[in-house]
């Protein structure tokens, strides 16, 4: 989601880029953006005319390894120029097998986990939906836990339990099934962790219908990048194995090292009942989704679940090479890590200079948010950096956030670049 | 969906494809099909041992111009190797607006249409789940009207509006706000056409809650390939227009030559409110919906419907070169009709062999279908398909129809050779 | 509920009686029958400035044995004066221990039932909510079958049952996990009993929700008196029973003798699951309904459902002497048959006198019908009734239906003058 | 809700009452006084064998003024002998019309209120029915905050909004609509006022629904005798204000002077948008509802909402008398309070008296419970009592709540009489 303070829209007076007479109104980056982007590699993306932007984006954190990622790039073009399987629904294909494979052998097994791999559909919200169904079937009940400004997709079961009102509002019937429970530090350190939460659930009056599950991200991209703490994390598996709710895991913005680890939840040391992964699972950017599920609670029947992309097999075999490339050993993960901290750095003083303004660094590993005290002050942060050549966006529920997803590859230079013209709009609209 | 007759799991035994210890158990297909997929081109797909098999399935219609089109393919590459953009979100690209310019030029305009196109994400349920949910914002109601052995896809919007019960029973919650209508012959021409729903209708007493919108397939694919006939799409057409209900036609597996004309409701002269498209669109098999909305009805908020693949480029660059290529002239639909009739004829010949079978015949243009007594028949022709080197699945209620989904492009001598191996399976099941 | 012609309502003028500045909008039989009405004996009521009006409405059925009867009366008077428990919850009483003695005696057994009774609260809707209750408990499904232009009730279990379009509407919320059905007739002849229903059921791919139960009322009162044909009853009766629904009688309105028999499917032969009383129950007018179920869906935990005036004791009193008085032997019923077909004859001739005007007698018992062309004409003959001394209401989901519901122990020389006020109001409007 | 502890079950054995072979098993009150009454006058209850109780259970609060009042009784019985009407739906009768003038004169005008009075039915579901369907369409929202171990009835939509996991459990569909937001005090003290409430109404990513409006006793009955402090319902009035939310106020168990005024929020000083009145409003017993709704409110179109019990006119007399009788002066308020004040000292005592079990005296005016450690514990209480003359149930959750409501107008004498039972049942439980 972005929330950039519009352009003024070029289809009320001339459409220049020629897409406001064929495009539906609903998009929506392409209003804070308005050039027409053409080739990417690696953090930089170029417009048609030739202008390069820095990209601390990353397709909503679809581009974890960069864009056109040169090793990924050949694995990819060696696939379709020899002709191999591009479409296989869930037939059972080579590039299947070694994605499988490689997944168990360098992701799983090192974790500890047995989870069994469901191929929902091609994007995040197909996961999120399969693991909903899949936690009410094994539970018997229909209700489930979401919390406050949770983004879990777009699709009517996902959209339930997401928290943004605008977005909510756009299913035009009641979302209904799901009860928004407080995220970590909703109320600034002031009441326990889940006294809310734990109380409705030991009391046989409070009118909370018994939960199949709990969906949790464990930093909010979308929700302002809200990063709960390790303990806050323990805490709520542990009162899901004591009430019997299965703890659905998202980590679809979040997973793929985002944070350091390949899975954000790795830290606090939890297993997950149920996994959903999908943007940059491919590790180019394509369409792929998975949703992990431990195996005691694999009861589907064949074909209760399907659709007709799950089985894109080109990005199947990017994803193997992902994998081999970049979670073979943890130089990746401490590289984050310490990326993450320049980051912070960085934004800490930000917050520093300017005292007065309530500002908040916020994130965790490549996912950092300086919260700004109003979404139109946020909008003005990224609206001066996209005219200096950096892409970045904003999040939370004013837009008031600015979100910092770049690639988890972007070299120190870049980031050192980006986050000087970062200083620059913060200096020039706080200051 | 495929209702194959299931081998023997091999994961009761040995597991010697390797996937049983690693996927779920609702993989599908790999169960009728229990061989490892590696290459394909055209209608010919090889295992990793060599094998070939002949392709009446095309990708459950994701396939309609064949696997691996070298033409497409080469604009794939090209696209790929130059690190034109990947994953664009709802970015301008030159991709995107070369797509949206050719689809207007080549498809629009030609048929008299001006609707405006939505990306709502990578697959066909993303297209359905938001034409629901702009009928409903734009008329305000919640209730939608389906019809009998619909499907429009598993995420929970969709699924609601699909028939079949074992995936409706997936969903784990009631699904309501849909009430399902007779298809066109449910009755086998007893009753007259929406006699039960024009009836409901006009009583202010039937407890019909008001619908929002009809959605409608022309050719029910999993259903069991039942084609309704062009008086009655005009004489539903006709009744939404009466009673202010916005008509969605799912044109998902139908369209893209399917039928013949790119979209399959041409030939009834209708003019849908809003067109759902995916599976053949991008023309390679990639991920890619798209859902068409007539301009009066683009009422969207920006961002109030979004997903994070709706802007797979790559696609685009593959759905743009598909469509000069098979839709510059009707070279492609008159093919299409032609090989159809050839299809019919077999099966034709088929049904008079077998009086006492009581078979049909079913289907127009190349989306065609023979009703066997039940499913457990049907179940044992595409087995002896199988291992007779074709790839051919049944649909319907009960499994009951084999389904044939050819490549729009494969030869006249491939379909001779799948149709006699289908002729000498329904002789060896039936004779 | 009456649909008559509103007269001008005196609120906007000088509310002459008292009532518009106190009471809410909602109010509806006054603004027909704008007088003061303060006693009423049999089928006589009398206005606070002594006009008599002979009442064929008769509190919507729950004045079977007329205002204020004598006998019930006495039983009332002595039971009051006496200070037997008036209020008690479910508490063991006298009183209901009479009832539920004589009710089975005089009820039950000769008619071969066994059926548990439950005091699901003081009015129809309650019974109706208790029932919808039980079937989704003892199935474990959610969904129910209604028919079109029935009434079950307004509170949002039994309004989610109702046909009426108007009432719908108020509940505010959208009214799901109900499905309606063609009644008895409704394509005048044209479709086979349950083609629709049947086919739906039976077809896997209907995208019908198994429904828990069917409710079903035997005459739809509210809905225009449409009488269902015994062999109509039966065969859904029949269709229930092979897929395991159970079958709900709604004999609110129908039921204590309307239509002859002490129940109203009685002539049937068919045994309901469960059977909702209420309305006339009593015997007096006094808020009673009880829920019969068969004693193996009887699975309630104690206090499952409950309500605060399920033992009102005063109307099981007179509910015992009704019963005691009326229900002994069959004279009551062959008299109701008897008025019946003299209500059948007038009505016949009404509409032989006006072949023009499409009239159509309806009903069954003392529940009787003259369907007019549409509800203004009704109207205008409800109000010529009103205004010659005679109370009669409109039914019907456009109200056109002239809808009678005398007291069952009218005298035959009070119905033949009311019948007469009714034929001058039908030459009056038609004429 | 009587949650006392059940006698071994006659019917397992041989049925001694006569009840069991007849009755469903949902009875419950029956189960814990399995002695069958059948006289009662003031402030006692007769059995059949003469056995005498004294009641402080009251009709469960139906029964504010005492069983068969000589007053009321006197009104209600000439009411009936002089053959006034009885049954009247929402016709003008001279009853309704004495009830409406008199509940404004005493009731509405002395206490500042303009509301209109709906009649919803005859029992407090009916009335909570109303309220949220007004809400709903007022306000075009659909979902409403309820609060934990809240009771506003057992039809669907007023169960939606209660607490009680059995009894919703019940309904054996989903309970959607509503969300349950902490009661006063439910965080002993831990945590400020609303603050979840008002956060979650606050932040537009919480994914709450904004709610048409919140429904809330002063006084928790069912819940365990939960009284809200005044300053509480002050903040949450000033909530709802801020935020458009309607607040629905459900004195069905607390009004009518159960707490001192006639209404229970009068300490307050509150004014709720709409309110819900029954138990006690007919004053002897018998069913009567009406909710009362701010003139701007009033938007029902005629028939909207409606009912067969609506007008059951012999309650509106004595309710009439009731209010003349007891409410032209203070005297009952100031009575209730003095006697309120008697019981919390012999609470407060039982409570120093055992320090080590954690007891809490709870409650406001003669709503007043004592808190046990357990269920179990207060059900031996509760038995006690029975045994030794005294009718008192539990409530709260796990049924751990002592109840007292005894009739209003019970003497010192008999009070201070049932005290010393209970004191003797607390000391033999405890001690």
């Amino acid at each position: 989601m972005t929330t950039l303070t519009p352009q003024t829209d070029a289809s009320t007076t001339d459409d220049p880029t020629g897409f406001t007479a064929l495009e539906s109104e609903v998009r929506s980056y392409s209003r804070a953006w308005p050039v027409v982007f053409d080739r990417a590699v690696g953090a930089t993306v170029f417009a048609e005319d030739g202008t390069e932007y820095l990209d601390f984006f990353a397709g909503a954190g679809s581009l974890n390894y960069g864009h056109n990622n040169p090793r990924l790039k050949k694995i990819l073009v060696d696939y379709l120029t020899s002709d191999r399987m591009v479409h296989s629904l869930d037939m059972l294909t080579t590039a299947r097998r070694e994605f499988l494979q490689t997944f168990r052998s360098h992701i799983l097994e090192p974790r500890g986990l047995d989870h069994k791999v469901v191929f929902p559909g091609p994007g995040g919200a197909n996961s999120v939906e399969a693991a909903l169904k899949l936690a009410r079937k094994v539970t018997g009940r229909e209700s489930v836990i979401n919390f406050t400004n949770a983004f879990h997709g777009m699709t009517l079961g996902a959209l339930s339990v997401t928290g943004n009102s605008m977005k909510r509002g756009g299913a035009g019937i009641p979302l209904v099934h799901a009860t928004p429970m407080p995220y970590d530090d909703y109320f600034n350190g002031d009441v326990d962790d889940f006294q809310y939460f734990q109380r409705m659930l030991e009391d046989a009056g409070s009118g909370l219908n018994e939960p199949a599950a709990v969906i949790v991200e464990t930093v909010q991209g979308e929700g302002g990048i809200n990063a709960a703490r390790a303990e806050w994390l323990r805490g709520l598996a542990d009162l899901c194995k004591v009430h019997g709710i299965l703890l659905i895991l998202d980590d679809i913005q979040m997973g793929c090292g985002r944070t350091g680890g390949f899975f954000s939840f790795e830290e606090a040391g939890i297993v997950p009942d149920i996994i959903c992964l999908s943007k940059s699972i491919s590790g180019y950017g394509m369409p792929m989704a998975i949703t992990l599920v431990r195996p005691e609670l694999d009861v589907w029947e064949p074909g209760e679940h399907n659709g007709t992309f799950r089985g894109f097999a080109p990005a199947f075999a990017t994803a193997s090479e992902a994998i081999r490339t970049y979670w073979a050993d943890d130089t990746l993960e401490k590289d984050v890590k310490a990326k993450g901290l320049l980051v912070e750095s960085h934004f800490n003083s930000v917050v520093s200079r300017y005292p007065d303004h309530e500002l908040l660094a916020k994130g965790r590993g490549l996912a950092r948010g300086l919260q700004l005290p109003d979404g139109e002050l946020a909008g003005r942060v990224t609206q001066y950096a996209f005219e200096h050549g950096l892409l970045v966006e904003t999040s939370g529920p004013d837009g008031e956030v600015v979100k910092l997803l770049p690639p988890l590859t972007i070299t120190e230079d870049e980031l050192r670049r980006g986050l000087a013209i970062l200083d620059e709009a913060f200096d020039t609209v706080l200051g």
